[in-house]
């Protein structure tokens, strides 16, 4: 359940705001001329130590003097009077208060060390918003941040949340000029206490918020954003702009909020586990919010488009292609209909459909549209460069462009079509020429996309950014229809398993951080993972009569905590057939130990049957600094190392999380059996992977494990080799 | 050469326009206004069978009837009387005919035939660009095309190509906002005569020319178009946008010009092979231009960069990183410096620089530009949120902006120290807002734009723009620095080698269009390539003689022009190791061969000594429509066949590009030595796949290649199979 208190920042009745002064250059008078230029209809107090009067307003000496209740308190004075000030909040019981104040980790180990004596001190007592942010802005409560006096006052279906202040004045401003309007939207910087998790957790219980935006450069508390993100999926559109997912961007972003920024493996599992969103720039952001601000279920991939002229099909099916949609073919009848509609050359009247004229006769362009719209195997039609600005179909027709009556009622078209079919239109409105002198053709082309916009009708600059859009909406209504969003259930263990008991005894035994391959198959045993079980051998003799008692063939490897990548230092010998031979490879094994690996402490070698060779794969586990435990899935040898070719997921894993990460690797159709091989065994992979995250979930202490090779076979699967690392922490 | 006919198109002293009439709808009417607007100062006839007049000039009935030199022929008469015309036109001694005439090979069948008589009528008698075109458009020489009566009248140094008419008029209209000015520019249609080689290479002689940008659907000679654009590699900027990429994409271009599009691996190896600049929708295309226009010869990777705002520089560092692009760490002084100038919190004075506030002081932001600029390590400085538009940074700032003269002065800071430090200066200025009642925040930003643009300063709307457009910069001159322009040299074979007679020889013997294993292996030999030869045995009796000649272990593999895939059936056997071994080996072979191919003609077996392992890899050629042969490296097994890890490269191959094809595969670390193995010999890979290029070249019969495995060793490497498909035209 997501926290009330949280509404007494976005709709405040009393703002006691601490750093106001008579000049009107302080953050606390700016605060204040913003609030009023917006129009807060609720009660301001203006607090600084030394009085007087500032916009009309008293200026208080202190809280005490102030006998209102105060809803929400605005600190803007330095970092070092900021304990004081929470105190006195906290006397007064204010539940919710923004630091705009900057000076905090973001500048160093002094600043951190503050932010941890500001945690302690409000914990449990209030709730706060920064420091280093501009706060909140919500039309329906009247506030607003310090450089939003001009905002718009009405509100609207789309919230915002971003630690930066700058950014999101950039992300709101353009959005405001395509027509998008807030319900809610807050800055909320270092995070210290109120973060992303919080905020979004409100915003989703928020009915006033239809569709959640939000900047992200590093999150402070993961694992919960993770969960709540997901419980999400489905529901409200949830568009993040995720930044410093590059290894420069990510060092730009550490320096500039002081918070992770993540890596990319890991926020690729993220989106495709929570369903969210993912846009990489400004224009992607906006184009994605007007869609789902148009179209907040999401539409189908099918695209029926029609442009003027034949280069925009092919640039329009590249664009189509790149973003994942598709171009079916019409129906045999609307197929026929087109061609009787464009009986001209060079025309084509299938999908995409050239129109040839971009300045067709609106007769015309209402019965292609209309046609297109009824073909029951298109979900959404595009149409482009048919509807320009009057002024600039004269520019680029001369004196054969067609009236202007005639063109403006072209454009009307369009919203006909839309009201009779219910299907969405699309239609793309580039800023062909972008002179300063042509400055006219851009205001009018602005008019022009805001009466389509007020008629239900997005409207995109280009082709690549219609169907990136498009492509949003479309994976969004396919994770609904497919019920990928109410898959949810996440299967974990019972406390107290025995495989958990088994884990905590081995955890009491082992004195090094790296479990030995018979510890860790005994646990990964225990909690349902099929392996070959190795036999201690600590002498030469007990090896061969462990080798004697199983039956060959055999592999040998070296058993010490020190040696991790056994085989690189000539530590495992495989194919043993007979005693001599384990003998003979014991010595060896010893010898290239004493030689490579000399200080070394050797507990002896396993000895374990050797597995009936299959289809080589890895499954591992990393913790991730900002999401915690994450699965890896991949094809063994150099697949993973050298091609990269592996698959990530955050736990704990639902079902559906294991199919997916299984099919994304490009080896998957190796596993489907590949030139005369069977198939391997997909479900049973599936399991064990629900059965790892459940066992990585009940036990805390493993930082990192690898079951590298794991043999999979036509039923099941077997690891020959694993390592677990326990965290020393 | 190029050829100098083609300059009448762009210079003509005099033109011919068939098909203008009275009514200002036919087209040759609208070219003749648009060269009367335009100010086209030499003489035009206009020609119709009825005669009359219209503009003010008398329309002749034919030809004949003018007695003038004709320098160019505009014809926009229906296709049918297109024959007829140039008849006429060919009678009079014409050498450039433009056929803005719609209705040949677009349309189908009957437009195909029509075609191939044009070229029968004209060819070696006069040059044509078209049909289905919009022609030429030259400021120098007055000319312009039908819809181009604005086109600006002054020259500059880019040309662009285009098969489209329509996209080329956004493409001028767009670059001529952004200050780009044009040499010469001409839009070729359906390309039966003059094709995208015959411009490109008259463009690279043209020296009004300095850029050559291209948007591209097909091509019509990709051969030569290849050697052409290689031939120009680090000479000219050359900018493509090329469509079609994709497979949706190429099937609406074949519908639109009837032109083959290519795939993805095709064009990938034209950009890297030639050095051209790819580019991918119209933004980029009108960025990379505006950027080569103010620094023709590039720029080096490293970006000094800066930010009024901390999120500004994540948004830098990740596009910088995206693009390949660096930002180096700032010299020791720099940083001393730039630390005494930016002393407050929370800023950052390592490179990427945060100034935290928007708008500071111009002395400041003098220090900081010109200490960058000083700074050896940097190639380039990028400015980002700094300087706005005046009325901009009231709206972001309210009542603590600075004056409209300080802000005014602020923007003359970049073109001073551009002036004094002649290192590059690249400004960001987006358009924040893009509400239609914002329209004069875009207009003063557009001015603003055109103030840093006549100053030599590029200017971009996006941090991701502005790394991509520096990213095309800088690469082509790493392409210069690192003398890979000056790697033209191609390695072919003498004419008449004795592996060209082998070759003939195998061909004239061979009765399908299968080489057999050992018909390959010999021709290979010949052609420098070491090969594990094996020796056909039609009998048992004479596979065990040969085996027992050659020592163990052997391999046997059945040998017959209907079996390609040997093992999937059964037709391999390794590791032979005795007389007895070979015996059993044939005999299953041929039952196998009996149960699983029962119809196809054997051969008998070859038999040869059994290749030492070395690391797989497979060298492939295959031949593309376009650009013919290709060939293609990458590891074997799956690394091929699933993971698809492979680097194609068109023939010939210069050193440089056998150099990289092998680098270019993420498997490239296993050749390097992987694990304790020792690293493969590289230089005799390189060796061999520029023989191997020269035997493709040599041997035009050969429609596709496999070597597979290749086994590649410390020193030197072996073909252990190979096929040759032969073409059967």
């Amino acid at each position: 359940m997501s926290d009330k208190v949280l509404n007494l920042f976005f709709q405040p009745k009393t703002i006691a705001v601490f750093g106001a002064s008579e000049s009107i250059y302080s953050y606390g008078t700016r605060f204040i001329q913003a609030q009023l230029d917006f129009g807060y209809k609720g009660k301001i107090y203006a607090i600084n130590h030394k009085g007087e009067k500032t916009l009309g307003l008293k200026i208080y000496r202190s809280l005490d003097e102030i006998k209102d209740n105060i809803d929400l308190a605005f600190i803007t004075i330095p970092a070092r009077f900021i304990l004081d000030t929470l105190n006195q909040c906290m006397a007064k019981n204010i539940k919710a208060v923004v630091a705009f104040t900057a000076g905090f980790s973001e500048t160093g180990a002094q600043g951190r060390e503050l932010e941890k004596e500001v945690i302690k001190t409000i914990e449990g007592k209030l709730r706060l918003i920064g420091p280093n942010c501009f706060g909140p802005y919500c039309p329906s409560g009247g506030i607003t941040v310090v450089t939003g006096g001009e905002f718009a006052k009405e509100s609207g279906p789309v919230a915002l949340i971003a630690q930066s202040g700058q950014l999101s004045e950039c992300i709101i401003a353009r959005a405001q000029g395509e027509g998008i309007r807030y319900s809610k939207f807050a800055s909320y910087g270092n995070a210290i206490d109120v973060n992303e998790a919080d905020l979004i957790d409100f915003l989703m219980d928020d009915k006033d918020t239809k569709i959640i935006t939000q900047y992200l450069e590093g999150v402070r508390d993961g694992r919960r954003f993770f969960d709540i993100a997901r419980r999400n999926a489905g529901k409200k559109p949830h568009i993040i702009w995720k930044v410093g997912l590059t290894q420069m961007g990510a060092s730009a972003s550490s320096s500039h909020t002081g918070s992770l920024a993540g890596t990319g493996a890991t926020w690729d599992a993220f989106f495709r586990q929570t369903g969210a969103v993912q846009v990489s720039n400004l224009d992607e952001m906006t184009d994605a919010t007007v869609a789902f601000n148009h179209l907040p279920k999401g539409c189908g991939l099918r695209v029926g488009y029609i442009s003027g002229g034949g280069a925009g099909t092919v640039l329009g099916a590249d664009a189509c292609d790149n973003a994942g949609m598709e171009m079916p073919s019409f129906a045999k009848q609307t197929e026929k209909k087109l061609a009787e509609l464009l009986p001209g050359v060079g025309l084509s009247f299938r999908n995409p459909v050239d129109v040839g004229n971009p300045h067709p006769p609106k007769e015309l362009l209402y019965d292609l549209l209309a046609t297109m719209s009824a073909d029951k195997n298109v979900d959404v039609v595009v149409v482009r460069r048919i509807l320009f600005s009057v002024k600039m179909s004269k520019i680029f027709s001369g004196s054969t462009a067609p009236s202007e009556k005639d063109q403006r009622e072209l454009l009307e078209v369009p919203v006909k079509v839309l009201k009779k079919y219910k299907k969405p239109i699309i239609i793309i409105l580039p800023d062909d020429m972008t002179g300063a002198e042509s400055i006219y053709l851009e205001e009018e082309r602005r008019k022009i996309r805001d009466f389509f916009f007020a008629n239900g009708i997005p409207v995109f600059m280009s082709e690549q950014r219609t169907f990136t859009a498009l492509s949003h909406l479309a994976k969004f209504r396919l994770r609904n229809t497919l019920g990928k969003a109410a898959d949810k259930k996440i299967p974990l263990p019972a406390s107290g398993s025995k495989s958990r008991k088994l884990f905590q005894g081995v955890l009491k035994k082992s004195q090094t951080p790296v479990l030995d391959e018979i510890q860790c198959k005994k646990v990964l045993k225990s909690a349902g993972i099929k392996v070959t079980l190795p036999v201690l051998a600590p002498s030469k003799k007990e090896a061969v009569t462990a080798a004697e008692k199983m039956g060959y063939p055999v592999v040998m490897k070296i058993v010490s905590p020190q040696i991790t990548h056994k085989s690189d230092i000539g530590g495992v010998k495989l194919k043993l057939q007979n005693k001599a031979d384990v003998g003979k490879a014991y010595d060896e094994i010893m010898a290239a130990v004493r030689k490579k690996a000399a200080k070394a402490q050797i507990d002896g070698v396993s000895i374990q049957k050797m597995a009936v060779p299959g289809l080589e794969l890895v499954i591992g586990m990393t913790r991730d600094p900002q999401f915690g435990p994450m699965l890896m899935f991949g094809l063994g040898g150099t697949s993973v190392e050298i091609l990269k070719d592996v698959a990530f997921r955050i736990t704990p894993l639902t079902r559906q999380d294991a199919k997916e990460m299984i099919r994304q690797i490009k080896g998957y159709r190796l596993l489907e059996g590949y030139r005369g091989q069977p198939p391997v065994d997909i479900e049973y992979l599936e399991d064990m992977l629900i059965k790892l995250s459940a066992f990585i979930e009940e036990n805390p202490e493993i930082k990192e494990m690898d079951i590298n090779p794991l043999f999979a076979y036509k039923n099941g699967a077997v690891a020959v080799d694993a390592r677990i690392i326990l965290d020393e922490k």
